[in-house]
């Protein structure tokens, strides 16, 4: 049976944070991945870019068996419905899986103290504090890079998508690691700089 | 009254191809242009990467009035279904609306014979010769570039997401180039390289 990947998006969710992370764990892991993304509701919800996403479980549906659980930023992560997400990453946490929060979604996590004992980045560090406050107090191990995996905690920011995507897939820890690095590269440098990679 | 900027989407389209696009004309453009999703029928649609979406307008009740057609590449465009598209592609060329075309979609409008009177690119010379055969005769206009534009027909590599996206909102022509390059350059280099550009 495939192992869940759930990618929770929220109404006004970034449309290019979560593209190569889905897509290549679509394909390179297409026999032991699923891709199945969650929302408050089910009801359809739109993108930044203006597309209409309709998820494939509610809040209350979502299987709470799941290898990660990727947390995908946008405009709706400073909401009260926000809220709502915490018991899932709680679980995520608790149960060791991988969660994976980009952009404003690693502002979230950090709100409810889970960058406290892990190295991580965000944003922006003043921003970070600023709406986290004094729940977060490890600034001493922000770290100004596009992405970083401490413990199966990835956090990358909203800049930084493909950096996402390569810590997030070299973290399910069953699809060689030059694979990875190769379609890395391949869209990070374009197809006139590196030969398109096998499958 | 906002313009269209239609994306036509088939089944199994590239996530991270369009979302460049649709974001910056989202944010840059928004009081002039309106995102639309169009595919053949208006059922929900999944990407490569296994999100679900759901189109706007299916190719009976889409709208012949827009800016600019963006053409989202993906593993469809070989398939009969995707010559119902030609149609709108074709009202498109006829009005000289902006025509967009990335990856698989740059090689189906070659097929048309759409890129033989233009520089043009694609994923890979071969592949679009191999394709399109005798109808696509312009081979000395294929420049191995990441994104091409001429004459409001722009052709872009699955790799160059944000060279597309820069090349369809220079074609706008309503927003001011600064701030295009600004945003290109945000995504491309990365936050720690290039200071947030102000809307």
């Amino acid at each position: 049976m495939k192992k869940n990947i759930l990618f929770f998006i929220l109404n006004k969710f970034s449309d290019w944070e979560s593209t190569y992370v889905s897509t290549f764990i679509s394909v390179l892991g297409q026999d032991k991945y699923e891709i199945k993304t969650v929302s408050i509701t089910k009801e359809p919800i739109k993108t930044i870019g203006g597309f209409t996403v309709l998820p494939d479980y509610d809040i209350k549906s979502v299987p709470y068996e799941f290898e990660a659980l990727i947390l995908v930023g946008g405009m709706s992560w400073r909401t009260e419905e926000a809220k709502l997400v915490k018991p899932l990453i709680e679980h995520a946490i608790r149960n060791k899986k991988i969660l994976g929060a980009i952009c404003d979604a690693s502002v979230f996590i950090g709100a409810m103290g889970i960058l406290n004992n892990v190295k991580h980045t965000s944003n922006d560090i003043n921003d970070l504090k600023a709406f986290a406050l004094e729940s977060y107090t490890n600034e001493e191990n922000y770290l100004m890079v596009p992405a970083v995996n401490d413990n199966n905690i990835i956090t990358a920011n909203g800049t930084a998508t493909l950096e996402f995507a390569k810590e997030v897939l070299l973290a399910l820890k069953d699809i060689p690691k030059e694979t990875i690095l190769g379609w890395y590269d391949f869209y990070k440098k374009g197809c006139y700089e590196v030969a398109m990679p096998q499958l």
